[in-house]
């Protein structure tokens, strides 16, 4: 079969990605990796997860084993508002809620709602990766607006909507990780939250709020989420289990304005009927036992400790020309390095010395920078952080020397 | 917000479908559904689940709860392409093998893959509820087939491949559910699957094998699937646990050729990036330890012996003037009723009367069908069964009387 004769548009134009195959490599033996977002296996809650099943599929394993309703299970949709009311969010209801199958599933679900082929959106640069692959499998036009330490840079976002709106393009939604960015590490101010909301109402353009890493703070007040300050219903909050809870629960869930989530079960309808009513009611379970709060605290304190190590490992090994974020929380800290080097191409040779992180130019729709990384410091242990920064130092030492 | 001004051009298309509002329907106390393709709840292997989650969760925890390569876990994959082998497969390995959330969302990944808007494919008409939602979304245009009982009508689909072929339109695929077709019952031939094979050979039109029922054979010899009739690699066969295990693993895979197998890859990585670890090492855990074998022989007998008491209540409570199928396995019967009789408008009737069916005008992707509609026999009870149908068969006495 000519299988390209047959290939949809955007299915030929899909590339495998960087970070997928740099995550084959390191399951290569002694190597460190810096590179997913995964959370540190050590810490999983094995024992209360293999409790809570047991009780599930004994008491109530009719109900969890079968289809359910595709916007999720009631007991997991009602917790989630409770959850949200607790933040401080007001008039959340379950008919605001859906679960996903995961947040990645929230983004291409997104694509779905919004993109034809062509439409444009705006979002940060740098981004998440996740979210450019699912953009990119609906044909979506990126517009994108850099980064300053108050996250991004609402002036220039200005520009843009009014450039937009002068030449009649239709911007689909506004796409932003404001809390612990990835791969940026940066949180987007109060001040500036209050300000893209304006322009979303003045301009008539939806925003997307991501938010995987809010929960992972290590210092620093919580500042308040879009959609909390959102008085309208343009925001969209997509969240997820993953990060912190653990990722095959395959878990995420939309907050909304009943309108879109409407929209958004029946396009979950076609793409996987509903999700795991069992892994569903495992999350439930995992909240109300009150297990959340406390394997938070949990993976907080690591978090936040490896983070040290890292910053700390960074600080004795790496040359002076190279720069990095001290990001309040979430699981990523952003390389930059001297503009002469291809992190890309460096990879490579970091792999050789059996160390790998994930370039920046997976990180922005055109893949325009050259000069930055990304290191997770969730998975890997101390001794691994300090000896992976410790041989990408050198690594680095011997291009800048060069 | 006004959302409308933001969709996408499928996302507005899209209607919520009967089948779902019917599920809500018969969620009412006293309802009797023949509704849903729901598994017999009473009969999952609770216990046998609980013992399995624990080992995997204490003995192999780590992986089981974490991120997981895209295309499934290589153990489900070895453990599905030894299945194939014994099947009489040749030629699997597990690069031709992918995992997939629910076999559902092998649909929405083959839409995907294959289709821009406006693309055409041929179908049978009766067809999957859920194949056409899955097509729709991708903006198909379906070229049906009629159905006798021996399958699709190879003839009609020699002279459609023939009328593309001088129109120059390029059929993406031909998509078949080859046994106890859903809703229709019935089973493609030996020699209607070779005439197909050959066709798709000579047109060079691939086929989408949606095979979720060929273990629920209940009487006659099995019929070799397209896939292992296959020489060429043209066939894309979709299967799932839904209908053979439970359906809240969410666990579908697909066979095919390498080349194909890889685009679905990048594809699902963007709509979900992996499917549970933890599922897919229980499903695994399930066949390796032979439950499934027995499971199957449990559920086997069960929908046999529901078949024949739904068969024997529609000798006794349906009018004469309705025809209905007696299929070799599967879960559901097709019901013909006088062409006065519009199913969809008489279901608001029968749910009254407290018995819900899917009516036919759900597996036409036109909705051309009034006067069929599907009952589903694994879900209810004897009990239901005979009572339901009863309901039903007062109904129609009354209809046709008039």
């Amino acid at each position: 079969m000519e299988w390209n004769l047959k290939l949809s548009d955007t299915a030929q134009k899909m590339r495998a990605s960087e970070i997928r195959e740099l995550l084959k490599v390191t399951e290569k033996p002694g190597m460190i990796s810096f590179g997913g977002g995964f959370p540190d296996t050590t810490l999983f809650p094995k024992k209360r997860i293999a409790e809570i099943t047991k009780d599930i599929l004994l008491n109530q394993g009719d109900k969890s084993l079968q289809y359910s309703a595709t916007e999720g299970i009631t007991e997991l949709r009602e917790t989630l508002a409770k959850m949200a009311e607790e933040e401080g969010i007001e008039n959340v209801s379950i008919e605001n809620i859906i679960v996903t199958t995961s947040s990645q599933q929230g983004l291409q679900l997104t694509a779905q709602i919004f993109l034809n082929p062509g439409d444009t959106i705006i979002t940060e640069a740098p981004t998440y990766v996740g979210a450019i692959q699912a953009f990119n499998a609906f044909g979506a036009n990126f517009w994108t607006i850099p980064l300053d330490e108050n996250g991004i840079r609402v002036a220039i976002l200005e520009e843009k909507l009014k450039e937009a709106k002068e030449k009649g393009i239709n911007i689909k939604f506004i796409y932003l990780i404001p809390n612990f960015h990835n791969p940026a590490g940066v949180t987007l101010t109060l001040a500036r939250r209050q300000e893209i909301l304006q322009l979303s109402h003045r301009y008539e353009v939806p925003i997307v709020e991501d938010d995987p890493y809010g929960e992972l703070r290590f210092r620093g007040k919580k500042t308040p989420s879009l959609l909390q300050l959102d008085k309208i219903g343009n925001v969209i909050r997509l969240r997820t289990f993953s990060k912190i809870c653990f990722p095959s629960l395959r878990l995420g869930w939309i907050t909304a304005d009943t309108e879109i989530i409407r929209r958004y079960v029946l396009v979950k309808q076609a793409a996987d009927l509903c999700t795991s009513a069992l892994t569903q009611s495992i999350a439930t379970e995992f909240i109300k036992r009150g297990y959340l709060r406390e394997y938070l605290k949990k993976i907080r304190k690591s978090y936040k400790e490896k983070m040290k190590t890292m910053l700390n490992a960074l600080k004795k090994y790496f040359p002076k020309d190279t720069q990095w974020t001290k990001p309040q929380g979430g699981m990523f800290l952003w390389i930059k390095v001297p503009e002469f080097i291809n992190t890309s191409e460096l990879l490579k040779e970091a792999v050789e010395e059996k160390v790998a992180y994930v370039p920046g130019s997976a990180f922005y729709p055109y893949q325009e920078d050259k000069c930055h990384f990304r290191l997770n410091f969730s998975y890997p242990t101390i001794e691994q952080i300090n000896l992976g920064i410790q041989r990408l130092g050198r690594l680095l030492e011997r291009k800048i020397q060069k």
